[in-house]
């Protein structure tokens, strides 16, 4: 098996731009880009390096395989937004006002939008024409693509920026009830989203306003960084969004208790039953079982997937070491070698064995790095390899020339250490991950 | 194990907008519209469905495996490129001039670019101190995304759009021989991709002056619809591209024979040597064995996926049936269950145990859909099934009530057709498999 190695992997470490070197960066952000995790592009806009991009793809494939389990269909809108479609739901002069929209023209001075959510879009492709029997709902369709948002005050590094990949899924129903249904179905998809990931968060009331709907929830990760403020209730324990409130928050807004306490959060979703706010404007029906055309029900469902890949780093890390969800780490497993020239060197000859037999491991396929740079200490590769947050570093040092090799194995979201011997790797392997379901 | 039903497949059929009705569009893309695979949207802006969106996913997956074999590593740069990098290379005001680009300004008043292809910004990656040693070349960094050209005539569907999805290919080199090497080994991976999809395509030396550097070349599908010119030199066999060439082409331009003939070509890729065109002004240096700091040198190497799907559609399809290269097509095998209230409808029960059957074949996973329409003819269906062009067609008939039951099985892209047993099948697909290698 050729092995992935790091002297191999683009992980260029810029100097962090002047324009961040403030308050505006926080701990896990600034170890991304001195890690060559991502890279500071411009203002706002960040460069996914490979390992970003590793654990990315990880968690685009994680949610591709929820939403396969509850029957959602991905589909690829264009990014460029007719403005007459923003017009014809009546959002146009709002978001306008609001000036978030990033608008260009074309050469024959037609305006677009660049899409920050689709529900314009969506719909339309249920009006036009469409002749959709009530047979054929729910109906479930989502996306991922780059979202585009003029921010203000870009900051925080992948939390807010102005260029964005995000995961919007639009729901179609016959009426309220089965609206009810497919939206306790989506949300629940999207709570084994959150439990794969290993992230504490917590689900609180959102605000439906802005999108004209009749309910709707966020999903947030507690955090010391987030913007949003989650009141935690010590009596019947449901968590809100303090920051939705108009009244002052010394108590439960659900049971009134004052027995309460504040924290911060980053939302990394939010959820909406939208009814007929843009189905009716945009005439986009089905077929009902009395052969009348009515107005479908929506919902809309987001996920801010490198918002969410950002907030769980945020989360997890420590001071001066990234950790991150096992389920998106960029590589699973680091092996360290011995340093050339030392007295270990000659235990080398079995970086290739160790590779082989952790990438053919259910769940390790391709995902275990070789630090081959043996000219470094292991100290100092070892340093770097926390500093990076490979959940599993496994080193071939001083234990590995004994006359029963043991490797070191540093298991990093745990904070534990352990010897493995050549013949137990497997069977330690198969505990570490049943540990971690 | 749950099946993918017709009945539950997003596959709109829309009218054909009236701006598309003309002889601007050629017969693939009015399949793929007419038979849900891809939506118009706006002018030379198109949706991907969900049928359309599987084959993409299963040509960037090909890419991606391909990539990782060559040691090419993925990255995600920002869409919106600051117009300063254009600027430094020097291609802003020649690139303004074409004006195929779409320009906007952010709220600062600070101009972007809709990146059409990322020279620039990729250049960038290896300047800004980055202290890049010769031991880590060559370094092959890529992406897939969308790109974005302002065409006067965006046409044919797919193949010419103003946002398409591109793969592009970024190489670093410390010298002329491996880059050389580098560009071998990266048009021969170009190949292998075009071999597992099974289209017929030239290779034919490029036009390298737009990009500045010292060799170029084109993959073409030979097409009717092609805007390129093809010839193909009956004496020396080497294909060339006609469109490029200042002379007439009456004669071939490496044998200088005149026994050729020309033919349409749909450019599906690029590839370039780039040299220091833009290493150079954009200061992307690495450190040579001697400690000096050097110019890279640079190739690129774009496949655009988008119009790879469309284009193969065209090459393959016939006049009313698409036909798809059998590595993307959206589901492999459709299954044709027997109408309700005919006689055959006893085997209806035969249904899911044949699609387990087929689902759990090498190749087959999540790649079996079921025409579960009931109420419809056989032959209807069957009619259907073949304008979508799924490569095996398999119908629980009324052979499949005899005693020992037969399916009725359509393999369109050979243009056969079989009786299968129950017992039959898994041997049969894989002939079939082996067949398509």
């Amino acid at each position: 098996m050729a092995m992935n190695r790091v002297t191999k992997l683009f992980q260029p470490t810029a100097p962090i731009p002047k324009s961040l070197q403030n308050s505006q960066i926080i701990k896990s952000q600034r170890m991304m880009l001195e890690q060559g995790v991502i890279r500071a592009t411009s203002t706002g806009l960040y460069t996914l390096l490979p390992l970003g991009m590793r654990a990315l793809k990880k968690l685009e494939n994680i949610v591709d395989r929820r939403m396969e389990q509850i029957g959602a269909q991905k589909i690829l809108l264009p990014t460029l937004t007719s403005d007459k479609l923003w017009e014809q739901s009546g959002r146009l002069a709002e978001a306008k006002a609001g000036s978030e929209l990033f608008l260009l023209e074309d050469r024959h001075k037609k305006r677009y939008i660049l899409g920050p959510t689709h529900e314009e879009a969506m719909t339309e492709l249920l009006a036009a024409g469409t002749r959709l029997s009530y047979r054929r709902l729910p109906l479930l369709l989502y996306q991922i693509s780059n979202k585009y948002r003029d921010e203000p005050r870009p900051r925080y590094g992948l939390l807010r920026t102005r260029e964005f990949v995000m995961k919007d899924l639009y729901s179609f129903d016959a009426n309220e009830e089965n609206a009810l249904k497919t939206y306790q179905s989506v949300t629940e998809s999207y709570e084994k989203i959150f439990q794969e990931l290993g992230v504490k968060y917590v689900r609180v009331e959102g605000d439906s306003g802005m999108m004209g709907g009749s309910m709707s929830h966020e999903f947030h990760y507690p955090c010391e960084a987030g913007e949003e403020r989650i009141i935690q209730c010590n009596s019947c324990k449901l968590p809100s969004n303090a920051s939705l409130l108009d009244i002052p928050t010394t108590s439960c807004p659900h049971c009134h208790s004052t027995d309460i306490s504040t924290m911060p959060g980053i939302e990394v979703g939010h959820t909406f039953i939208l009814g007929t706010r843009y189905s009716q404007p945009m005439n986009a029906t089905f077929i009902a079982a009395d052969k009348s055309m009515q107005s479908l029900i929506m919902g809309c469902y987001g996920l801010g997937l490198s918002r969410i890949l950002a907030a769980s780093l945020e989360a997890l890390s420590l001071p001066t070491e990234l950790r991150w969800p096992l389920a998106i780490a960029p590589y699973k497993a680091c092996i360290i070698t011995p340093k050339h020239g030392s007295k270990e060197e000659a235990a080398s000859s079995l970086t290739q064995g160790l590779y082989d037999l952790i990438d053919c491991q259910p769940g390790f396929k391709n995902d275990v790095i070789v630090d081959d740079r043996s000219n470094l200490s292991i100290g100092r590769r070892l340093t770097e390899a926390r500093r990076i947050g490979y959940p599993l570093i496994i080193v071939i040092g001083k234990k590995a020339i004994e006359d029963i090799p043991r490797f070191e194995v540093f298991d990093l979201n745990n904070n534990q250490e352990f010897d493995w011997t050549d013949g137990s790797v497997v069977a330690r392997l198969k505990e570490y991950c049943a540990h971690h379901e």
